[in-house]
């Protein structure tokens, strides 16, 4: 949970809350709650965003709040094509002092979801946990693979599903094509992977098995900002909801968060997370359907 | 019809057959039978190739040998990602006289595939149509853009479905997003427009309907040239075999051409196309269905 700062060719925003966790919460709450937010504020992180994650059904017990300090801060800009962009500034503030503590309270969660952090952190959350979640996700990004590789390879071997982009995954495997990456990566830990491809859609991997979610093709992109998370949510949602861990199911999560992700880049951070409903969202589902169906009988 | 030189990271080949129309006919013909080619070749072009052709339904009639030339050449070299190439030489050759002249026996022909080309050639193809065929679906590049665009835009106008891929539908219309982007070269004539997106599949749009469909995830490229051709050719035939032309159909003929793509890319030009039978097609066909296929129900 944090704070960033964005810039695109069309608009800027000095201030607006981000962060991976805030936009798995926004994203998920629509499926499933209780959701138990492990997260490090500072003193300066808005109460009516707290409220209205609790509102949502997020609980905030493992949110530390660490006073006179600030929240994390990120600032980037976008280029031309929305897809790439400029860290320009990154402030850890309290992240610094991030030593994530569950609550006794979260321990009945079934299904958890690490959002992109060092891995020795996601490792902590891991080990808290006194019964083994029925599905681990984890995000992570290329920075920990330069940074931190002996400690994400020892967490990669503890979770069931990775989420990358492509050319992470590429990375991560030392393979260009990412049939072949994702074979390497399954060698890691993980039994499922997912590789985002932003406007491209994105892949899911098991064993042999693979399947393709598209992006929905849209006008435009105001802010891609979140959106990996937003996808994340939607997915982690959609299985708990169902729970369902069958590849079967995995495929409609990716729907689930292809349509989160589609609206959250309509506006600036979590803005239009906050404003959809549940119809909205089965509408934009329908989209991926007709999107994607065709007849094979035809063939 | 044509020869290239291909070079890609891994191989090399010095003289291969080529060619759109020669791509376009060796995937079309596993669809429909007769198929009335049309194109100018030099003296040095093998007889196997055009015994091949013929033993495939393909009509020749309207290739023109011109003797003691030489065939159109192509060379190029493929960047490490197979997807950018470099232009080595292109000896225009027999091309330089090409007057296309559509024998009588021709006239029957209700499904039109014009091949990227000068639009001045492909317009004087569709002028000698005495009937309209039933669908006319034309390929171009960015270099008739940058050349020719005036003629270019007196053959849009008169085609159904036009094809080209990302770039190049950025370029034509002015526009980044390729949902603006097809909007616009809507306007221009084409009331179908698909934007081949390489590795990353293909769009069908069509006034507010839009259908994408992937590329299949591939361990290996071995040589992405003629794939475009090929997947037209997989189009059109599947169009001229179902004889339907609605939007629902063109979505089950983009998975037909995604399909015969698939296999070009296996070997070196068209090489792959010549051993794939109806039951090789079929199987990768059913490898898109899994790949895309995902239960509504649960959502």
């Amino acid at each position: 949970m944090a704070f960033d700062a964005i810039e695109t060719p069309f608009a800027k925003i000095n201030q607006i809350v981000g962060g991976s966790a805030t936009y798995v919460a926004y994203a998920a709450s629509n499926f499933t709650q209780p959701i138990y937010q492990v997260s490090i504020v500072g003193s300066d992180f808005p109460q009516e965003e707290m409220d209205e994650l609790s509102g949502r059904g997020v609980h905030l017990e493992g949110v530390k709040i660490v006073p006179n300090k600030k929240s994390f801060f990120w600032s980037g800009r976008y280029h031309m094509d929305m897809n790439s962009r400029d860290t320009l500034v990154t402030d850890l503030n309290v992240l610094l002092d991030f030593d994530p503590e569950l609550p006794e309270s979260y321990q009945d969660a079934e299904y958890l979801m690490l959002g992109n952090l060092d891995p020795k952190i996601q490792m902590k959350v891991i080990k808290q946990m006194k019964k083994r979640p029925k599905l681990i996700v984890m995000d992570t990004m290329n920075f920990w693979m330069e940074a931190a590789m002996d400690d994400l390879a020892e967490v990669l071997k503890l979770v069931d599903v990775l989420m990358v982009n492509d050319s992470e995954a590429r990375q991560l495997s030392s393979q260009f094509s990412l049939v072949k990456a994702a074979k390497e990566i399954m060698k890691m830990g993980p039994k499922y992977l997912i590789i985002k491809k932003g406007e491209h859609g994105a892949l899911l991997f098991h064993k042999e098995q693979v399947f393709f979610a598209p992006a929905l093709p849209l006008e435009e992109v105001f802010d891609p900002t979140g959106a990996g998370d937003t996808f994340a949510g939607g997915f982690i949602g959609h299985i708990a909801r169902t729970n369902d861990i069958s590849f079967e199911n995995m495929k409609t999560g990716i729907i689930v968060g292809s349509a989160m992700a589609s609206y959250c880049v309509e506006k600036f951070g979590p803005e239009r997370l906050k404003e959809i409903s549940r119809a909205d969202i089965d509408s934009r589902i329908q989209q991926f359907v007709s999107l994607v169906n065709f007849d094979i009988e035809l063939v």
